[in-house]
């Protein structure tokens, strides 16, 4: 029965992430799904990817948060247009949500919408927003056993960012083991190592992230 | 409907839950319900806490996982009772998973049973187990904002540890404004910074836990 439920808000959840894309779709919009455990770095990632891509493309970014609206307000400073989505305590963005947002948003401003979904490696796995691709940020602090403990999450990804590596003298994590913990449930994920402190690897992760773009 | 069908789910959940808790009493097992973000230390800090409490009180461990059982091999080999939970899938223990693990644990032999929770800051805060106490374990990498983020869950803490503080020097994160964060929202919550690995705090943790047994 609660399964049966489960299955009901999924089917409707996937019929509302088709109407968001199309919209997107028809408007130009090319969107990323950003999920990760809390603290993983979404927000910085956000903020090193709008600062790297000033110029090249135009951002617009939607901010889930469960509550608050600090994110929101940090991305709001960098004059790129950002809209909150609270979700009053669940634990996952849907479509829904999203479907709501997007008509808040000024869709022909933007090339390129980042959707920082709530910090969560379990149930945003299972909600389609209407988004292009999904994209996952591990970070080394949490360890390189995760895709091991959250298999749907790193099966599901489009691409993994290893994010934090300047802790990497400071910690065990080996990087070969994550990825091939990665590789070994989803063949055909891209991986990029980065730091949103010392700016390594977001060229690599900001050129894929155009090359979608551009073959949508 | 949705919040009709999620409150009949939590009453009769709180139902299991009671008489987990009768269970445990009846047993003389004080219990504690460990919640965290993926990767934040909950497993290191259980195999540091049977380390300190060797010989001072007899322990076990169940572990909620969403489909691996490598944290349960791990705790095996320090020569505690372990159990592992795997909820298929979902987000959080609830109380009728502890129930079956429960009838599985050798309750006359154990005095403190630690329930490790499925990695995640949100759903399980809204799941009572049967548990005596709620501890929430953050670390200094997912940042000093998380109780503003994640109000529900730091609001029900009886203890949150802040794990990591060795990276203290690689990172930006103020043990004030995090306390004073969750303080805010929780007035009468115990904090006890600690590092698992180099067992700063530790002591002061595993006192606070011995103190809240022989008070039971």
């Amino acid at each position: 029965m609660e399964i049966k439920i489960l299955k009901d808000i999924l089917n409707a959840n996937e019929g509302i992430a088709e109407r968001n894309r199309q919209l997107l779709d028809n408007k130009g919009v090319f969107a990323l799904n950003l999920m990760a455990s809390p603290g993983a770095g979404k927000t910085s990632l956000i903020l090193e990817t709008i600062k790297m891509l000033k110029g090249k493309t135009r951002i617009g970014v939607i901010e889930g948060d469960i509550s608050s609206s600090l994110d929101a307000e940090a991305i709001g400073k960098e004059g790129v247009p950002a809209i909150q989505i609270n979700t009053g305590g669940a634990c996952h963005l849907d479509a829904n949500m999203l479907s709501s947002a997007l008509s808040n948003m000024p869709l022909p401003d933007i090339e390129l919408l980042l959707i920082e979904n709530v910090g969560n490696l379990v149930c945003p796995a299972s909600f389609a927003l209407g988004e292009h691709k999904k994209v996952v940020i591990s970070s080394i602090p949490e360890g390189d056993d995760k895709p091991f403990k959250y298999p749907l999450m790193f099966n599901i990804a489009d691409a993994v960012l290893i994010n934090k590596i300047d802790l990497l003298p400071y910690l065990k994590f080996d990087i070969e083991v994550f990825s091939k913990g990665i590789k070994g449930i989803n063949e055909k994920v891209e991986i990029f190592p980065v730091s949103c402190v010392t700016s390594q690897g977001i060229q690599e992760w900001v050129s894929w992230l155009l090359t979608q773009i551009s073959q949508r």
